[in-house]
């Protein structure tokens, strides 16, 4: 049952070797990193008489037999590796501990893994507890984010404040910091949120483009300011899934050799056996993407720091061991007693912890802290020797935005030349990119569809650019939106967008729901900007709001008019009055437009008031930001006793009775689009000047 | 930059043989079809003494010298691939025409993959254009959906009525029949609705899925009445796509060993080169996945068919040839005129077909004719020999359902025990399977939790149940929709289901966007029922409207109670009253649940029905379904007069609006839901009888 995990890497060995570049320098470097830091025997702590004695004493009760040979010396690797074994046993009580305190969680994942989840955190990562944030630590990544037991285990032991004893004991309770799946937001130490299997694959690319990126741009020939790596854990789930092939292919082909995948191989699906479903040759399949791939079985010099987790089996211990019944849920009494003797607990209080544990995990703290200490003292130097690179990349570290950025952003009025606004954001990008260093991205290859590219900023990990900012992610859209997220939250002032036809996201080439199904994604901005002016306000809002996702829907086809009221600033307010011919707040009827249909709308607005009606024309950019403004606001632009209404979006009609009112008509589209040019396409659906204007006579008439 | 295209079949040659099964019978007979069909060469149309000089001529004049040393004879094997030279020629043609004159479309696949699409209608596929859908045709998805010109040139010389000269005249117009990607409900011949890259791939395992399901089913060792192959092309785009590496891993898992990709490797994408973000070995990939790769410029015997288009070149003959700006667009008048000049067109009309093009076509429809009738034999011979297999055989041919289905539903009454909605759906999925013999579905690695396993059918494609009916899909809930939409397009009276976790759907573990992002799309009845009774309602309707889908969303959680006044029947009018204690419909107030929030309608109403108020409860199990009633009944359900109104749903607000008027309350969630136990995370969100009865009495006093 039990099958080897897999360490893989990007790496291409077949393919024809390239001109070196300097990503290829900092990988000779950094290969050194998977044999054991050096630092770790020199600890004073590991010399401490005391901490000896008690590692010794630990080793001679728990293992009588195994123990009776060594030398008990700091030196001795086979101390060091029952030492290993013993504080693997603590985290599996833990882990213990935690899922019978709770009844509830996924054990099983965390069990099989215990060795991997304490060497990775014993002598592996690179971190600082007291300093969670330190930019230069290495990143991890459960994709397999129902395992989260795992880490928080890991988290507790190696010192981080986020995950406390009692922290153990609210597994999976509302509000506690050790959710059912780990949330970045929630636990200091957890990168990114997990869960939806496979995508963490796609966040862990993204957070080592990231540092290959600014590493290209920033690192010279004698200091290194960027040097990190990335490690990801995938489940047979995650590896399943095509948001990780994508992921996988895109990590190879853009060569992130600082980038690791533990691949968790444990056999068992909550519907049981793997092989039910998936009898892929994945080794392979990776060799096949340009991975190096790695089977720690093997006895490759390299691998040695994983040799005692050569295995995994899910539900380690418990009569469960080996089966999908250990994929989640709680332990029965006998079971439970029989894994403790198993580990000689004998009757331990739950959630002890051997205190020789928190010391070995003590050990690569205090390595963590001088890491970081020594990242300080490369900052310096490279200040004196390169200060300007140095303002940028420290600008960038703080939020990497330069002073006055907004007011880059381009204006237009009437008479210059109608575009769509695609192209208008063509133009705010191009300007954005002068004043936020870290503004980085691509499309999902419509790069030149969606006008999204960064003309003097070179392709990134292309050879004569390998600090390009310009992204080729090809028709990967699902891995697009991930790695956009770990870049965004790797840090370092990155800022990420992402591009494609917004029908690429459904399962139809014309599909109505998007608008909404984006607008009920909490937090999300979704702007539907009707001109220019509307384009640089929805880029404005976006940048200065970077703790969440925001969505600019533009338009293919040019734009009928800058419509003239239309306003950059007044995007922020997400509804304002576009014209109005009425003495303030009296107008017979009020037309509200979002995107190319605001056109219409003024179109129509006209004709009605050469025939001596009172028009308002409101532009509902964004309904989330509208909805936040205050109650008197929201009445001057929708005043209550205005009951004749019309809105016009060529989308789904869902959600516009809130700003309508029950006597207000609403412009969607209830069925599937259709295939034909858009003027006619336009005509068939009723988003004509004309039928706006007939809807709104309609209405005045009632 | 031409590099060949690659024909792959699901093969497993590194897995261990396992014992042979119905399917590898199958196999070999099928390994013969890679060769030219026999009666093609026999056909008297061929042998008809006009035909061929109008061929002998066509060829002197179009390649005089390659045509001098011909033996011009029928069984002259260098005389057809000379006519099938010529043939492309004329498709060419037909495509640079048809985008010339729709001034729109993507020529650039279509031109480079002309030899392989006339191929596979002249010599490969079987089908009969008198009879678009007759069952046993093979079956053929253009993944690479933007192609479809490709397609529609093919199926106007194939003969089919749906595409005649006047429809080519007309590609990409509103209301056409040549639309801008091909759609199944448009044109007869096109199998399914593509454009989205990759999901043709799944459509494809679908419709090979649903052939080896029939034919491990019905198929007898003396006769095959089923017994077709599936082929899809697949571009580079669709290669990327996570999706179709999901569906390839399936199909190869399950050894669906008559489908055939034809990966179109034509070295260009939208923005440039492939190999800007696409450098796998695709070949080695798709091995790892277990499939059977093929080079075309391999002289393997079983691809001689396709020695003709080993290279596809994007745009052939155009100056664009070989670039990504023949992706699509049409071509200067200079092109336009130097390509007719290359293929020696003179100075033709456009949309010209040489006559010998029309029959050499022909050949192949006349051939799928007769197979057509030798089917119709063994579907006799079948009907004498296994009469009982042959009743459910027809009965699925034509609609799959025994008489009296509905009635197999379970009912439950107020005194059953309680269980969760996924609880009672599994009773009618179970009770369903019974009187469907076309049932068909499984879960991606849920089937325990969301509870949809066919207890007595079977694993498909497991050793023991070839014709299992139960679906193991693994991780993979974009190809098991993909795969399920293929299933539903083939015939033959399967339905499919797939089942998952809602969330599943979207990119958190917490969203509560799904139910009005689903709501939004056309068509699809999204259910949410409350108790057992709504759902053997729901199950009642989606079965019984199978030409759209069916979303029934069930709680993972036990209800709180069988709602007394929920009822099986009235979930078709979408909306209705559960409990009403006041006169007729003169209610105070009127409280709207759905799923697992009803029942806290119920008690709401009942401590408020206590205290002396007139409350009505409502179900409003499907929005669409209520939409659609005539205006008198959803009056009487929801009275205008009534204006003190709930909304209780778990999810997103956005819609009710239209539900509760100006003056209701929605009771949703606006923000990211939590980890947590569900009463307290429901308590968190205002999920509680209490809260329910406390902004109902907010509102009574108001």
């Amino acid at each position: 049952m039990a099958i080897s995990s897999l360490l893989l890497n990007p790496y291409t060995p077949h393919l024809p070797p390239k001109p070196p570049t300097r990503l290829h320098k900092t990988t000779k470097t950094s290969t050194c990193r998977n044999s054991l830091p050096k630092t770790t025997t020199t600890n004073p702590l590991l010399k401490d008489p005391n901490h000896q004695l008690s590692r010794k004493n630990v080793l001679q009760k728990a293992y009588p037999t195994e123990s009776s040979a060594l030398e008990f010396d700091v030196s001795d690797e086979k101390f060091q590796e029952l030492v290993d074994r013993r504080c693997a046993d603590n985290l599996r009580m833990l882990i213990l501990d935690s899922v019978q305190k709770a009844k509830a969680g996924h054990p099983g994942m965390a069990l099989g893994m215990a060795e991997i989840g304490y060497f990775l955190y014993r002598h592996v990562l690179r971190y600082n507890p007291r300093n969670p944030k330190w930019f230069n630590r290495d990143r991890f990544v459960l994709s397999a984010g129902h395992g989260c037991l795992l880490q928080y285990v890991c988290l507790h032991l190696a010192g981080f404040q986020s995950v406390q004893v009692e922290d153990l004991k609210r597994l999976c309770k509302l509000g506690s910091r050790t959710p059912g799946h780990p949330e970045n937001t929630v636990t200091d130490g957890i990168e990114v949120t997990t869960g939806p299997l496979g995508q963490g694959v796609a966040n862990a690319v993204g957070l080592a483009l990231a540092e290959a990126h600014l590493a290209a741009r920033f690192n010279k020939p004698d200091v290194a300011v960027v040097d990190h790596r990335t490690y990801c854990i995938m489940g047979d789930g995650c590896a399943m899934e095509g948001i990780s092939h994508e992921a996988a292919s895109l990590a190879a082909h853009w060569k992130l050799n600082k980038l690791t995948l533990i691949y968790d191989d444990n056999s068992n699906t909550i519907d049981g056996p793997t092989d039910l479903a998936f009898t892929e040759d994945i080794s392979l399949r990776f060799k096949a993407l340009g991975w190096n791939t790695i089977t720690v079985d093997d006895t490759h010099s390299n691998m040695r720091s994983f040799k005692n987790a050569v295995k995994t089996r899910i539900g380690k211990l418990s009569k469960k061991e080996g089966t999908s019944r250990a994929h989640h849920g709680v332990f029965d009494e006998d079971d439970e007693k029989q894994m403790k003797q198993k580990v000689k607990w004998d009757n331990r209080e739950p959630f002890y912890v051997i205190p020789m544990v928190y010391r070995e995990m003590q050990v690569q703290a205090d390595h963590g802290e001088e890491l970081e200490r020594d990242w300080y003292s490369k900052l310096y130097y490279y200040q004196s020797k390169y200060p300007q690179e140095a303002v940028e990349f420290k600008s960038l570290l703080y939020d990497g935005m330069l002073p006055g950025w907004e007011n880059s952003l381009p204006t237009w009025s009437t008479s210059d030349p109608l575009d769509a606004t695609r192209g208008y954001s063509e133009k705010c990008l191009n300007q954005l990119a002068k004043v936020l260093p870290g503004l980085i991205g691509g499309s999902a290859d419509l790069a030149s569809s969606n006008k999204v590219y960064l003309h003097k900023y070179g392709d990134f990990q292309q050879p004569a650019s390998p600090g390009g900012r310009n992204i080729r992610y090809g028709v990967r859209e699902h891995a697009m939106a991930g790695i956009s997220n770990g870049i965004a939250l790797h840090g370092g002032g990155l800022i990420p967008f992402a591009a494609t036809f917004l029908v690429k996201t459904g399962p139809t080439h014309q599909p109505i729901e998007h608008l909404v199904g984006l607008r009920a994604i909490p937090r999300l901005l979704l702007f539907r900007p009707a001109d220019g002016n509307e384009t640089s306000g929805a880029y404005k809002v976006a940048v200065a709001n970077r703790d969440v996702p925001s969505v600019i829907a533009l338009s293919r086809q040019k734009v009928a008019a800058h419509v003239e009221g239309t306003s950059a600033d007044a995007v922020a307010r997400g509804g304002y009055i576009v014209s109005d011919n009425s003495v303030p707040n009296l107008p017979e009827i009020i037309l509200i437009g979002t995107g190319s249909e605001l056109c219409l709308c003024e179109g129509s607005a006209s004709v009605l008031r050469k025939e001596g009606r009172r028009v308002r024309v409101v532009s509902l950019v964004c309904w989330r930001l509208f909805d936040r403004q205050p109650v008197e606001y929201k009445e001057k632009v929708l005043p209550p006793g205005v009951s004749r209404r019309v809105s016009v979006e060529a989308g789904s009609p869902i959600g516009w009775r809130e700003y309508v009112g029950p006597e207000g008509v609403v412009l969607g589209v209830e069925e599937f689009g259709a295939s034909g040019a858009y003027l006619d396409t336009f005509k068939k659906f009723g988003f004509t000047e004309e039928n706006v204007t007939r809807v709104a006579k309609r209405l005045l008439s009632q």
